[in-house]
């Protein structure tokens, strides 16, 4: 079977960051996040019977082949619960319409593409909940990725879920302002691991971190912007906050990332309705609405116009193409 | 009496950031500083028979008239401390060879001073005790900055103690780099009580920030710069995160202040040994020792060359003289 799967990364209003014990991937606090939609991450996996000496998979990102141990990983992980995927090899292709490992989630819309492409290649039919479960196992995020629209992924739990459909606040933008498009110098599972293991604000972080859930679910449920912004500038802070006490201290901000935060306050000042979050690299990721995007280009230009911007709706979710097994 | 002082800022190494309940300006954290030789601030005080109706103090900080709350608090403590001022008035001018209120610590060297000159041209003698606790009065740091050297004040003391004199490591020397030289969007005094009251790291920020402390005194007694290094940077590191998780959320640096500091850490890697520390403000001091200054202001002047560079050596503490009462 050869199936064609196109997911959107999860960006998390509320921040998850850091594992809770005895499971992969089971997130120590609680996620709200919105579905990019506009930003694509495009895989193919054809399904071909295993040679006898066992199952060699390929892999291709970007057209370069990758002997990534996350993915080995996670096919693994897939193989042990799904056996009947044991008696089968993969060939997957995946590339994104955006900048890879530079913290614009591309390890969240990549494992969820994966999850959904190799289940339905090995003709296996997995629920929403099934599913984010399985892409859990590849990145934490990935569990939202699997759904459009608004997302929940309770702290300790082993799925995300969908809280309001892509329909629901269709009026929001999400501006991504690539401040540097090369990899990270810390990935972003280490920082975290380094954060748990080593920052003194780790706990606090995940017990303030529960505070801002219900608050910011009822800001989206009422389509609240300036309610919304303040929870989510406390979530994104204090994460940089609980990084920056860790040892040694993880900054990922960059010069332009502190300008955007600066001038996102001085624009907001201005009467533009805008409030920035930022993940574990140097990028900043606007959000706002519709009616503010003339504004808001025109002080991105203007005073940021070496940066270049992706734009974002809310996304409606993955979208799975299943190709006849004649043409594969 | 007439009488003029000079002190330097007192910059510390492991910070001060929080006051402990029971007193004005008693420490939450431990702090150890040094005093920046080099930089001055000049204060002058003439004492006078006050008129009948009470004392009316003059102040001229850099030649204009100041009606600051907290020096004539801090005149106020004064008199209570010692009666016999309360039948003088004081004509004050003072001046700083750095920047005000922009980060460089000059709240600690301008109460330090102005503690003095009081004191003196009352014709009251204090011991450095005495005077370090009047001095705190005014602003915590200013503990320190009544004596030369390294200081530490410790967390709940309301006095400073010199650990080492200015002779004990000539090599040292801190360049602080002029990132912006306008005043802080929020004073320290104002920050420092927001993250006491509403950032969730506020207590590991104290808790952990006593570790610091034995490890830091062993680095400065053996001269060790490669040790007191990584301790400098989790202090502030930590300190700044403490603050990103208030409510709302202080963020101090600047593009340049982020630049500087991931700059510093190249530059280590190119084996300059330069280590860097912030205060409430966007200002990075450059910790280095006399044999690395022609790399480093190389690398200064080619990286960052709109940047203004002051330079200072380990201070030998306030000077004071004494002019005659006829001349005034």
């Amino acid at each position: 079977m050869r199936v064609r799967v196109q997911t959107e990364p999860s960006l998390a209003l509320i921040k998850y960051w850091g594992k809770a014990e005895g499971g992969i991937n089971l997130p120590a606090t609680t996620s709200i996040a919105v579905s990019l939609g506009g930003l694509t991450t495009t895989t193919e996996a054809v399904a071909a019977p295993a040679s006898s000496n066992g199952p060699r998979d390929t892999i291709l990102l970007d057209n370069e082949a990758q002997q990534d141990p996350k993915i080995a990983s996670f096919l693994a992980q897939f193989r042990s619960r799904y056996p009947q995927a044991n008696s089968l090899e993969f060939t997957i292709t995946s590339s994104n319409s955006f900048p890879t490992a530079a913290g614009i989630a591309s390890s969240s819309s990549g494992f969820a593409a994966l999850a959904l492409a190799v289940s339905r290649a090995a003709g296996i039919s997995l629920d929403s909940s099934q599913l984010s479960d399985l892409a859990r196992t590849g990145s934490g995020s990935a569990a939202r990725a699997v759904f459009g629209g608004f997302t929940s992924f309770p702290a300790g739990s082993p799925t995300a879920t969908r809280l309001f459909d892509h329909t629901h606040w269709p009026q929001l933008r999400i501006l991504v302002v690539m401040v540097h498009s090369g990899a990270k110098p810390v990935g972003s599972r280490d920082a975290m691991e380094r954060t748990r293991l080593t920052s003194p604000y780790y706990e606090p972080w995940v017990t303030s971190s529960h505070e801002l859930v219900e608050p910011t679910i009822a800001a989206v449920r009422n389509r609240r912007l300036d309610e919304l912004g303040p929870l989510m500038r406390r979530s994104y802070l204090s994460m940089f906050g609980s990084m920056l006490a860790a040892d040694p201290g993880v900054v990922y901000w960059l010069p332009e990332s502190v300008r955007l935060i600066h001038q996102a306050a001085r624009w907001r000042d201005d009467g533009i309705e805008v409030w920035e979050t930022m993940d574990a690299g140097p990028q900043v990721k606007l959000i706002t609405t519709e009616d503010q995007l003339p504004a808001l280009r025109q002080r991105l230009q203007q005073e940021f116009p070496a940066l270049s911007v992706l734009e974002a709706t809310v996304g409606a979710g993955p979208q799975v193409t299943e190709l006849n097994g004649a043409s594969a």
